[in-house]
């Protein structure tokens, strides 16, 4: 199995073409969601009371809960908007709530997941959170600016102890310091991580391992509508599709990638989370395949 | 054969690490190299009195120069600046000097080409140019801000006057008032362009003709040092390839993409046209070679 360590958030997305208030979201909610068409997927984070039930419903549907608290309080809530060109982000608002205080317990029968998603969370709880698994295969994490910015160095110490990191390309230069993304993958080698998957948006993506790199396309979408949990679906869908195939080949991990590309389109294509949730395997695998044919020359 | 109309200049160019002064440049230079690799090109295009006889020899070298005009004055000069990261480019200074008062004309032998490219000329240039070829199979066009901002009108008549346009992804969105690059490209060729090619840098490109979008990774490099004239390689090398293969087939179209792909980075890994001069045809197909395996999964 899987297990996903994340955020569960109601969030508040301003786009220019409809405003959202208080969905569920989250990179965990998103990662989960996407990793859950490939594997048994279990969630650890947090909720308040407030949680809606049937975002609760939606959740259940999808992964295991096993590792969901739920605290007394408000649950995590973030507000961003959009500029015209979906490129940008600014954040209005961010309510840490439960998620301020939380300990995050890995329950016992989610020890035995080989592979392990450490979304963009305190990397210092990530590095802990790792260590609490008994026979990881295969451990990747996210950063995000944030972080970044006020615990560098702890960003550093967790990528060290991970198998793969998942980044997105400013935050890789920002990070690194570096302008050139394979000069940015290589520090991040350096500190540790085997594998360094560049995430770069509608531009597609870059997988480094040894001095091999794999440059991918995103699927070409003529309609995007809301940036939100693309990235957190690209992760998921690697992991769980890596999950799925209980491998770590590269040849995998290349193919993870093209699944990640591929959930990522899904995401963007509707608000929230309704472009995954209104997508499943054969849908999936129809885009595998129209991506394939469309890349071929 | 191939006729290549477009400007041959002195370039000053300030990149983080090196300077160089009234170098050989221009649109028509690097495609037109770019494109001698796979067949027979010709030069139209106007130097001053001042060229100096060593970038003559080189040009003499790659291309034919029937169409080449040597005129009273001083050549056409750019000086541009990049910033440290190399993705944007700083005009000080342009001298139009002779190529502001030129009157292209098309050498009886250039007549009979069948594949014609038309660099980042005047677009009304480019429209009438076009008309003296008695048997094109296959016409290209770039543009540029400068005339999207002054011409844009006749940059819409041009696009209707030729088979393919081949732009830069700000220039598209500039051009056409859209944000997303596939509605780019559809008002593009709504406007009679039959192929669209987007050039987007270090992130590839993307080829759309009718429903099929064609989207390529740019061959990874470590460290590039001058941008310069990576657009124009790529388009060189893709009017090229297809000259060579007298073909207009999408399957060929595709190849010819991934071609540019290929000489756009030989041009940024060395300064001016350095990285262009040092390739030559083995080279190019060991690189080729490369980018199939780097991209396949």
């Amino acid at each position: 199995m899987l297990t996903v360590f994340g955020s569960t958030a109601l969030d508040t997305i301003r786009t220019p073409s409809k405003i959202l208030k208080d969905v569920l979201g989250g990179a965990a909610t998103f990662a989960g969601i996407s990793a859950s068409f490939f594997v048994d997927t279990g969630l650890i984070a947090v909720v308040g009371t407030d949680f809606p039930k049937k975002y609760h419903s939606i959740l259940q549907k999808y992964l295991d809960l096993s590792g969901l608290s739920v605290q007394k309080g408000k649950t995590f809530r973030y507000d961003g908007s959009y500029d015209d060109t979906l490129s940008t982000r600014t954040t209005n608002k961010t309510e840490l709530n439960v998620l301020g205080s939380f300990s995050p317990v890995v329950p016992e029968k989610y020890r035995k997941s080989q592979f392990v998603y450490l979304a963009n969370n305190d990397p210092d709880q990530n590095t802990e959170l790792i260590k609490e698994f008994d026979k990881v295969k295969f451990s990747m994490c996210d950063t995000i600016e944030f972080w970044i910015n006020s615990k560098r160095k702890s960003v550093i110490k967790m990528i060290g102890s991970v198998d793969a990191v998942v980044i997105n390309d400013e935050e890789a230069k920002l990070l690194t310091k570096e302008h050139n993304l394979i000069k940015c993958a290589k520090k991040m080698m350096d500190w540790g991580a085997k594998y360094v998957i560049i995430k770069k948006g509608e531009h597609g993506s870059l997988l480094f391992f040894e001095d091999v790199i794999f440059p991918s396309v995103a699927f070409s979408l003529e309609d995007i509508v809301d940036p939100t949990g693309a990235g957190d679906s690209f992760a998921g869908a690697m992991i769980g599709y890596l999950a799925s195939k209980n491998t770590t080949s590269l040849s995998e991990i290349k193919k993870s990638v093209v699944y990640g590309n591929v959930l990522g389109s899904f995401a963007v294509e509707k608000y929230g989370l309704a472009g995954l949730l209104s997508t499943n395997k054969a849908k999936i695998q129809s885009r595998i395949k129209k991506y394939q044919s469309m890349i071929d020359f």
